[in-house]
């Protein structure tokens, strides 16, 4: 990849945020929870449900988020053409996570994506997305985790593990009331000051 | 890490198997099959539904590898015990994925593993998975995908993508009925000998 020093610098501190197309309340819950969960978790810096509102979502993310630590934006009930709209608007670039795009792994697009060094929108989405996701009045980039059906949870993973070169694993999250010490056997957690295993 | 190089090759050819435990029926539906299909799209050889069955996760995985290719073999029912103790006596090499292992970012356990060359079965639990997944008669490897908690669908996925180095995303999957073509824009599908868009 060409400028990986540089880009590297820059992945470091550049602002990414996912936005959940076509949750659907009830049925969807757990996958969605998910979702925002591993953007959370490998540090996005916040995550949009868009065109709908499912407060069971927002608890458990803020719950996590209160105890786990890190500065985590959540919002929903945003529409998803507002929220591209004024994304784009700020200066920013869409990326449209799909099946169909380019491939992260035979093409150099996220090494395309990283060199333009703006805040990154993703939009998550489902089988049946809006056409337009794919049109670049929507999207800059779109973008395949392999060409296989499997999962947008797994998509979105792989991308902010690439997108952050795995340092994101290993990052320390801002005021948590709780911590695991990777440990070879069982459970150690860290609460506050104090070790218990 | 070391021996880098050999570990590619290796890894080319490294069997790797997910055994799914503590699957609910109707509740954990459609996030068991985004595991099993994460599998299956990352190039795993095989998925184990361990102690339960549900033939809807069957059917939908088999319905995707049918048409989609590869080889990919689906089990279900088998008790875990049973799954581990017949894996280890073949000679292979159990990893449980868990937000309290060795980080797979911070520690050299996945060179560990890998160095090994052995078939690695890989155990993705929930929460509250039994103690005993954290001693040495069960897993050999306790592995993180980072030490926060998040969604076991994405935490495989980033211990395949990093098993295989990236390259199970541009593997060609063996007897496909239908293969994405990666695109800038918009959906290419061939299908058989055609392709359409």
């Amino acid at each position: 990849m060409e400028n990986s020093r540089q880009n590297r610098h820059r992945s470091d501190n550049q602002k990414i945020v996912i936005l959940r197309w076509g949750h659907r309340p009830q049925r969807d819950v757990r996958l969605t929870t998910h979702v925002a969960l591993t953007a959370r978790a490998l540090c996005a810096s916040g995550f949009i449900l868009s065109d709908v509102e499912d407060s069971s979502i927002e608890k458990t993310v803020k719950r996590i988020a209160e105890r786990w630590g890190g500065n985590f934006e959540f919002s929903m009930g945003v529409s998803w053409r507002n929220a591209v709209r004024d994304w784009k608007t700020a200066g920013g670039v869409v990326v449209h996570l799909t099946a169909y795009g380019e491939n992260i792994q035979t093409s150099n697009v996220l090494g395309k994506i990283k060199s333009l060094n703006k805040p990154v929108l993703v939009i998550v989405g489902s089988q049946k997305v809006p056409g337009d996701f794919y049109s670049s009045e929507v999207s800059d980039f779109n973008v395949s985790v392999g060409n296989q059906p499997h999962s947008e949870c797994s998509a979105l993973a792989i991308f902010l593990d690439r997108f952050f070169e795995g340092k994101e694993l290993a990052k320390e999250f801002d005021k948590a009331k709780i911590r695991i010490i990777p440990s070879v056997r069982g459970k150690k957690i860290q609460t506050d000051a104090e070790t218990s295993c």
